[in-house]
């Protein structure tokens, strides 16, 4: 059964078919560093940090980038603020960021670029956007010409006359078009700068996402691109136009977008009194799985509103969880597990193991005595299905995936056409079938009960 | 019980008692990018992210840094040999690196600094040794004057002057004792350098790790110090006295060391022709899995030989682990596991949840309904136990910890001298230890068969 994904791009429901499984490419819109993150971006950073999750349980390997950009005007808004230089405005706020996502258990990406660490990419990038056509430069300033791309819309669902009115041109812009967007900006005085070959500026921020999404995933075409609702435009827009204008490929075969989060039903925002950072909130309730818990009562896709009663409404939530998991805990220790008592006996002799200084063989042959304790009681299913669900707990910790390659429908088939063959006594067809399975390294085997089973080859 | 850990600095087993529990901050030394890295390489990086797995299965907070050695004579002379800039080999290199440990599922540490990227902090803390008297000036070089130093030789367990015998000053350098290292290395032409206050130069390797560990970690004594039994002596021998030199307090707490990789009984290099890097395995053995299981085979501190004959053997092994997983497997989804037959379904509601579009609120309250199975049925410890275990899969995959904060002793001895003061039906005592634990958070439950347990408010 494949996963279903609601794909912002079709508006619908379709099955997810990455172009070269099991590898999965990923990108979400990361933040901008230029204040402490708050729990709006803590749902951003969790929901796609469980897609991932649960992705790779399914057998996909998935490679993820998430970006963090680290020059925009709120930098250098914020920077002249605070009389700091935006380098240490910056730098303080990715420490602060990455501080964050450790409190709250968020892995890793795969690759976390930084903007201003991929200025030369960016820069050959909107070279070769001009010399296609889809770009122009104007006084200091490159524009991407939104007229020039026939897609522009199709993410947002609108046209662009549609979109054109009520927007105009600002006068200190050089646009040919209201729609037409930056994809580099002539730095002003006293504002930090990149040289190029349109005169010192930066890059616009849409630009960043479509360089280093094709860049760490190394591929023109994303499996899956992430991000939040109040990004469909003009970003994401933005970087369909700047992607699909230079490849003439599709940028995104999936478009996952999470809704937002309001508290007490209104816009989170400073000037409210309302801005609940992810320090504010773990130095009040202390528990990240409170949060995580309170998110996940809420689709992914939709708005979520905070508030202490709910958070109040969690944690008793996750109180009833904990009691359990003691209770049963403890009953395993009680030596009252009956026949199953053994499994959990391996389980304390792998811990036993691995406290005595990470003893790895022995956690090992613990595992191994697993699987000859469940193969010797195979005709008690309860049993079998739990020495394996303790089996893939200690193969967790060891970091060992005890997967086979995913399944090929290929294979499926030839077993198929060979099952039909054998109906028909056409054995040298069947045995050509199971040749040419042996061949790709799958072995076969027919059950008492008439039914084939294969498994691949390590 | 607590973890035993072999300290290397304290040649003996010692119960592991990090500084500030849950909190353990851990630095391994990683790699340096100047050509692709070999199965040597992969052991050391899937040990450390092994004992990093099992603290965190354990309760503790891992803050993990595993650095990037981006610049010394290795890169310099290879970028010479091959006629590209130091930079294109060290971007390069860093990328291949990452595609390593991304196919070996190794994770991330929270922090891979770079030594280029931390230059300025090498430069304060050397220019601090100077004052301190600790490091002087020659010729453009800065060196650390070992015999200033006074534990100096406590890791490697050899006196300075033991050490001394053989050693001499090379007629390059500028030193006052054959056993003072570099901790700045004056340019020669054509070399890239960083301006300091000793003239155009680059930082020693040695004083790279003090700085990044402390600076990444935020303490002036780690943890856990990780890496190679190669590094002891010079490499970790310098970096504690670098470190324990400024700050006056000891560096690491804890000093893991594993064992090197042979192949065939022989020492692995490019001269025997029997380097095998972490590409060449997998293109040949495909999956990670086989790889680790080899690791696993030998304890992490003793050395470990390289054959195709073990790999054929750790082959046959995974496959006995595959077989056994799919047959536990295929028995639950076959129907045959009798009562826990709702168990299985459950989890099979969760996968048809989280399949269609990630539907978190119904995979939420799958997690529900198995603490209502386990706790309807806590007569039955194979029951809840198996629930249990199939609660912390699933929530795994939702990156819940659901975790309590770690055990107190002084809770557990506040527990004792309140049962002692109720035996002695001296009330107003066991009443008053009860209300001090209430304000720490803490609510006792008095079991019916006289024992009392506890839980921590969330």
């Amino acid at each position: 059964m494949p996963i279903y994904i609601q794909n912002s791009l079709s508006r619908r429901k379709e099955p997810f078919e990455p172009t070269k499984p099991p590898q999965v490419n990923m990108y979400t819109c990361g933040v901008t560093v230029y204040d402490d993150c708050h729990i709006g971006h803590a749902r951003s950073l969790y929901i796609f940090d469980v897609i991932r999750r649960y992705l790779v349980y399914r057998g996909f390997k998935v490679n993820f980038v998430r970006n963090i950009t680290d020059i925009d005007d709120k930098i250098i808004n914020r920077a002249n603020e605070l009389k700091v230089s935006w380098e240490d405005l910056v730098a303080k706020y990715i420490q602060r960021y990455y501080e964050d996502i450790e409190v709250l258990g968020i892995s890793r990406a795969d690759f976390e670029p930084r903007a201003t660490e991929n200025i030369p990419d960016m820069i050959k990038y909107i070279q070769a956007l001009i010399e296609r056509g889809f770009a122009y430069e104007s006084g200091g300033d490159v524009y991407f010409n939104v007229r020039k791309f026939s897609g522009y819309g199709k993410l947002s669902g609108q046209s662009i006359d549609a979109m054109e009115s009520g927007t105009r041109i600002e006068p200190t812009e050089h646009k040919k078009d209201p729609l037409d967007f930056a994809l580099w900006k002539k730095s002003k005085e006293n504002e930090p700068f990149w040289e190029s070959p349109w005169g010192n500026g930066r890059p616009g921020w849409h630009i960043e996402c479509s360089v280093m999404s094709q860049k760490y995933l190394k591929v023109d075409t994303l499996d899956i691109h992430a991000g939040g609702r109040d990004l469909i435009f003009p970003h994401h827009e933005n970087e369909i136009a700047q992607a699909e204008a230079l490849t003439g490929k599709p940028f995104a075969k999936y478009w996952i977008h999470h809704g937002l989060l309001t508290i007490n039903s209104q816009k989170m925002s400073k000037s409210l009194g309302n801005f609940v950072t992810i320090t504010d909130f773990l130095s009040k309730h202390r528990y990240a799985d409170i949060l995580k818990l309170f998110f996940l009562s809420a689709h992914y896709s939709h708005p979520i509103d905070y508030s202490e009663e709910k958070i109040t409404e969690v944690k008793q939530a996750l109180e009833r969880i904990l009691i359990f998991l003691d209770k049963a805990q403890n009953l395993a220790a009680s030596k009252k597990a009956g026949q199953f008592q053994d499994l959990e006996n391996l389980k304390q002799e792998f811990i036993k193991a691995m406290d005595d200084d990470f003893n790895l063989p022995q956690g090992l042959a613990v595992i191994f005595e697993l699987v000859n304790a469940g193969n010797k009681k195979l005709d008690d299913a309860n049993y079998a299905f739990c020495a394996r669900a303790i089996l893939l707990e200690l193969a967790g910790i060891l970091g060992l995936e005890l997967h086979r390659e995913a399944m090929h429908e290929d294979v499926d088939d030839l077993i198929n056409q060979r099952n039909e063959a054998r109906k028909n006594k056409n054995f040298k067809e069947s045995d050509r079938i199971r040749k040419e399975l042996e061949l790709k390294g799958i072995v076969l085997e027919d059950t008492k009960d008439g039914k084939t089973t294969w498994r691949k080859k390590l």
